[in-house]
């Protein structure tokens, strides 16, 4: 932490500063300047609430210089975490793909479309079976019926189940039948469900917020390790900002930034982030082309009847295409 | 419903978004152009959504005309709504005024403040239990404990009591205690909150979520409305924008915008939008001046020494003069 | 400035920081930390760029202290700017009132509303001669013209003028006929403009561009100040933010801040800020309530026919009421 | 245009409004709906104003369907748009690199650099002569005198020079010594300095401003193009958000959706959008793998000690690895 003092602060009030950190049993270390004087603080383990000094007078600004996370940090644990299922691997060198429709509708079609991917090679197949939905009077998932088809789906086809939860309530039941599970981009803030989560002994995908900074982002992800759970995979999937001509703005630079900062795997989801099938590919081309773990995609066996998202749902022809993309471009970074 | 053809569209592709709306039982109005062609769509008694039309040749744009809420709708309920609270109301006549600190942290500290604030006229006092923190190491609030002791603050000064639930774990307990459930800002998207706080019978406190859309919050407050619980409130708490100077930007204007699409009350928090103390007086003046119906605000009887949020809450006698001001300025609007 | 090392960084790489600090004739002050350390500097005059450092090895972060700007400063001129216009004050105890049509369409519109407005008091009429227009196809003023028209309307009414300069090319042309020059919004990161308006005798308003942040805002106004120009007039106009109900998010904090950290009069345009008739009077009311010095309203004598922004013009009748109303609360705030 | 009535609209202001419709040469077109009625309007050419209906009573919202720009629009002109210049293409089937520092700093730095990169096959050479910055205390540029430099460079290496104009007084120098017109972010809306490098007879890099939407950005190639030079190259280099890792948030979504709707190229310059080395290169294979017809890349042959951007410019070791794989990705999408 570092003080800075109005360029007419008193002694007195300097006096005051120095005697407030060594009550907390810190050290603090005047820098006297030409215009004004900054005090820097030395001895704290964690972060330091600015809330101590903010309010004493003649004190202007106070900045923080420990970050606030620890257990997701890369100064503390410095090499990749690569998290195992099964002979499957998520941070390792291979790119991850998930794939699959935004909802479980019924039978035939999850089924149609696991069998689609599973032979193309991809292991990991998404649909929600629980849906966080804007409006009421939407369709909002099919519940446990959706997670008793995905594990059928597993059954058959040897997929791993990728599924949201969306509360406490149905955590235990959604973690049962899945593989990994996800927290969606409404629930990053809401730290009830990021304890609990914190306490199952299955990865769990945590999304960035619409408006979460990266810092929040991580934080969120410390909920979760500092709670038990090591096995986290980060996902960007786009951003809330003033530009309209897409349904977020994808962040990419927060890639190579999660990767100097943090030893978790990150991966990207282009669907979400544009909101419209024909961007998803070029999107997805560029989240490997960055650097990103793996990339989660959503495809429909016949997008213009799905149930959700059908709009920005891939055919899986267009999906296979991009499979083979994105393979070659991960291989030119490598 | 109205669609957008391309230019160069063809007969062909026309009738088959015309055979499209024919099949939902909807009828087509074609609009032709001089560039291009449009088609009406009519009588759909909600919102359409555009997934339906999207992806069909020739389609360049889905626009939606009718709202997609209808419970919160002023076209549906002219009236404001009044919430009665015994002999207190929130979006009469008068202003509401919440105040009150961040957290309660003590039996001293929550009495000494719900003391000078009953003595100055406010009828409610706010007072976090469970508080939603950035960081799993910052304090996370009394829990059961706050409560009971603002349910005896209540007792001795007639207090309403306003405080947050973050789950559905803990929602029966805060509602037995408090008068007004608060669902803060991070939970607008919760809808499994949502749907609960829906059910129970006492009024529910709607922080608009950092950023969220005006028709997002409307939706989550149709989410309560939907499932029978009619009294919400709305408290416009700031978004963020890429503005730094103040810890969230207040999006003032969404008062006037509010008024005109909704019959709901909607109050103001001028604390947690400015993050420093000093600014909290001046939008305090300014959410009455636009015409919000209350403010709420975290005063602390000792801020230099508070939990949380200490340098955003106000000194009581700040409080006081704020209070005289905000009065005025009601006066002048009505 | 203070540089922050990495947790691993070594005795040599801190050397190598301090011995540029030395290079630069400043001085190094290091401060060990528990995990890292941190080397301060001072000596320096004005802010210090973090390029100097942030290459060098075991640099983790540069934090500037020192604000880039100083004439605009409170810190160096404590007391507020006044700016006089004969009689007129700007940034004095009255508050401001700036009022007319977005565009002079002709001399029966110009004449008939700066009539109507001197008749209410108004001091201080607008009008564009050039506007800045997103399409190349869209009214573009009448340029010498309606300046000429503008002056013979201060003849006869005694208003003073306040009128946009585009450009370097009409800039003499422009300072020749108003009182007031004004800097638009597109035009906040135009240095050469504001090198050259740096250098009339004529006050300058300068319009907070649409993302700008309130440093860089400053700093446009430190260029014209430190070209020569003293005289001033800040305005807030809204920023863009992902919020779609109004035209623009009306950042009215901005107010208490630069009141706290410079000595520049700052006013409110609500007319743009909210882009809509019936939200031009709440938000103008609120400009008064959070501080600002004044207001600058769209008003015109026709809005149905004006030729640009009609819908965000208010009738005369209705400007008349908000008058009222501003006066009475800027009596209460002062 | 489609104008939606309120859901108690009278007949006789659905009259009003086709009336008003009539008396502007258009046709109206009413569409009854179960809840509300809308009118559509054709007969228009371009795109129509809003502001003829918004203020007629019953009017509740009025949707632009036109798009406002014809000259940029691949509607209008379907194939691409491929500049020459000599035996280089922009637009064309190989991707464009344009390379080189910030600024021209001295003649050593600048034969130096453009030597380097002329060798390893870089046809355009970067280097502002004329530079915006945002305090008025910093390294303004070089002017003529780096100009100069430039011209000189050319003669040797034969490359293409890039370099920024700031205003209208210096574009006919500034026009004569370059051979690609770079308009910065900042000046995105000064649209006396578009329209007059309209008239110019050399090709124009826009930049897109720091918040302009993408109709804005279009817009104002609109501009240059209405005035005579269709030789317009488009630049995405990031836009302001809330996120704060990096100094811009690339929005990379805009090649995709600038390719759809314009037949302009396209470039990314992923330098300033992220303000930090590390992050330019992965960010650069990105902007290939979307789909960019290139990128303008900052690279100087001692960033540590450049006189601006030094901590986001390259070195030339650096350079050279990036420009093998965004070679080896460019092979892979076409």
């Amino acid at each position: 932490m570092l003080i800075i003092m109005h360029v007419n602060s008193t002694a007195e009030q300097i006096e005051q500063v120095k005697q407030k950190i060594i009550d907390l049993n810190l050290t603090p270390h005047v820098i006297p300047g030409r215009t004004r004087c900054a005090i820097g603080i030395t001895g704290n383990k964690g972060a330091l609430s600015a809330d101590y000094f903010k309010h004493l007078p003649g004190v202007v600004q106070c900045i923080t210089v420990t970050k606030p996370y620890k257990l997701v940090s890369r100064e503390v644990h410095p090499e990749d975490t690569v998290i195992e299922l099964g002979d499957v691997q998520i941070g390792g060198p291979e790119i991850t793909v998930i794939a699959g429709p935004c909802s479980v509708e019924n039978e035939l079609q999850i089924f149609d479309i696991a069998r689609q991917l599973a032979k193309m090679g991809v292991k990991f197949l998404r649909g929600g079976a629980f849906k966080p939905r804007t409006s009421p009077y939407s369709f909002q998932g099919l519940g446990e019926k959706g997670l008793k088809l995905l594990a059928r789906v597993r059954e058959e086809t040897g997929m791993k189940i990728v599924s949201e939860v969306l509360d406490t309530e149905y955590l235990e039941l959604v973690t049962e039948y899945v593989d990994v599970v996800q927290v969606g981009a409404r629930n990053m803030y809401n730290y009830s469900l990021l304890k609990r989560v914190g306490k199952i002994n299955k990865p769990v995908l945590l999304k960035r917020g619409l408006s979460a900074t990266l810092e929040e982002f991580l934080m969120s992800a410390e909920y979760i390790l500092s709670h038990g759970n090591f096995q986290v995979i980060l996902c960007e999937r786009g951003i809330r900002t003033f530009s309209t001509h897409s349904r977020n703005t994808l962040d990419i630079n927060v890639i190579p930034m999660v990767k100097q900062l943090s030893h978790l795997p990150i991966i990207i989801d282009p669907s979400h982030a544009s909101g419209e099938r024909n961007s998803v590919p070029p999107l997805a081309r560029a989240a490997i082309a960055v650097g990103a773990d793996g990339i989660m995609v959503e495809v429909h066996p016949d997008p213009e009847n799905a149930l959700s998202d059908g709009h920005q749902s891939l055919y899986p022809f267009q999906f296979k295409q991009l499979l083979e993309q994105v393979q070659k471009i991960a291989g030119i970074i490598n």
